[in-house]
């Protein structure tokens, strides 16, 4: 799958079957992850990959505010909390010049480098942010210096036909773009 | 090109022909940024396409720190700027529950979609922060409630031979990622 295709073909997976991933095409997306570039090629990212599903359970029914109705999450064999590393150059340096906090742009290229590969295996992705990010630390078993910023899920979605009429509409480009 | 390959041949490229980009494919790069998801699809991004050779020269030499120097970035006939439309969902009310400014991950994921989609085109691209954010505004003319954040040059790669010695090393997959 060429890549422009996997940027129209990708979508927000909110069903999955009930399958699991091989771990080899986990690993293949987590390559893609490892690969990204990064501000200072500091690799502020670290994955943790949450088959278990106790942890899963507990990621879908502790981690959201009340009132946020996440158990389709739970059918999804794979969820990859994404969680940031801090590192002095790129979180205190950096801000103070641009205002900026780079290792969030970071993980944003690393977490959609896997969403894009695994759209070419097949594999249906959701970001989901809004987070309480002390709980899934808890759940994950990360270090203080380790904060959790977002998950993707991952399965085989359910619905493959389904996929056009879920896909949320953009802007025009002329809204969004200038040429200078 | 399929994603894993483009994946594999992005580099950051510091090293431009002269030769313009035709605007039908700074197009279809702009279009794979505008595909992008975000945060409760609030497409925070906005996009200067800059080629105008003066507007490039005061980004170079205007929009550093002293002591950077990005006299290589001028050779790019393409730079375009990412900026952040501010939105009160977004911003106030998702950093409040998880600590996270998520429109800044949604530039990163906007970013590395025109990345790769240049990728596949066979153009090169290099990623740049630590910009003045105020300057660039002025050289762009956005409004204030448009924050620029990063850059991204994009052309026809001098040397792409040379790619393989120039792409960053990576921490391994083992010391990044954790099983639950």
């Amino acid at each position: 799958m060429d890549v422009d295709e996997a940027i129209h073909k990708r979508f927000s997976c909110r069903s999955y079957r009930s399958e699991p991933v091989p771990d080899e095409l986990v690993r293949k997306v987590l390559e893609a992850g490892r690969l990204a570039p990064s501000a200072c090629n500091k690799q502020p990212w670290r994955f943790a990959v949450v088959t278990d599903h106790e942890s899963r359970r507990r990621i879908v029914e502790e981690c959201f505010l009340p009132g946020i109705r996440m158990e389709w999450a739970l059918a999804a064999p794979v969820h990859i909390v994404l969680g940031m590393a801090k590192s002095i150059v790129t979180h205190m340096a950096a801000p103070a010049v641009s205002g900026v906090d780079y290792p969030w742009v970071d993980l944003g290229i690393a977490g959609e480098h896997m969403v894009l590969q695994a759209t070419e295996l097949g594999l249906g992705t959701c970001w989901i942010g809004w987070i309480k990010p002390r709980v899934v630390r808890t759940v994950v078993d990360w270090p203080g210096g380790v904060k959790p910023v977002a998950l993707i899920t991952l399965g085989y979605p359910a619905d493959e036909e389904g996929r056009e009429k879920r896909q949320s509409k953009r802007k025009p480009l002329s809204d969004i773009t200038k040429w200078v």
